[in-house]
């Protein structure tokens, strides 16, 4: 697979806010497949599993199985190449001295 | 426009290699519409003003009109916002050094 082919399927997966949600419940720790659906019960189980096979097809996800249970783990690499690609080692910090001004302006309180 | 729909705007744009090849082309320094469709003569004029289009709908780009020319700047603060949403500042140095490794070991001569 070209590496445009792997970026397409990172893209496609990023691209819908159910996976991204996904993806934030996983930010902080690994949870099983049961987990997730608990904490998303407007998907149904079907649903959650096939957007968790789009995210491991496209290395945002690694899955671990134990058992009965699968645990899914974020793999942050896709999202490193991202920044990387796009802003690289030099430019990281102003990037995200640039972002955090812009946190700071948008939540100051209008004149 | 919600969070998540300024989300769907900017993946839907980095999910075309074509526009990821435009941000490409952008990073070092900005570029004329006209400089743009010279260095990518497989495209047409027509297609690369859509894509360009595209991006600045998603504000990936900034346009600067000056005179007749039409000059695009990379804008990478939805790119830092994607890596501040699932990597975070504190594992930003554990993720560049991961991603590091990950090319040391993918390069290296196979025994």
């Amino acid at each position: 697979m070209s590496s445009d082919d792997q970026d397409d399927l990172v893209f496609k997966a990023l691209s819908h806010r159910s996976r991204r949600q996904l993806l934030d419940l996983l930010k902080g720790e690994p949870r099983t497949t049961g987990m997730l659906c608990a904490l998303l019960p407007e998907l149904d189980r079907c649903t959650v599993m096939q957007h968790l096979s789009v995210l491991e097809q496209a290395g945002l996800i690694i899955v671990e199985r134990r058992g009965r249970e699968r645990w899914n783990h974020l793999d942050a690499l896709p999202i490193q190449a991202i920044h990387e690609r796009w802003i690289g080692p030099y430019a990281a910090y102003a990037s995200m001295m640039l972002s955090k001004l812009k946190r700071e302006v948008e939540k100051a309180p209008e004149h």
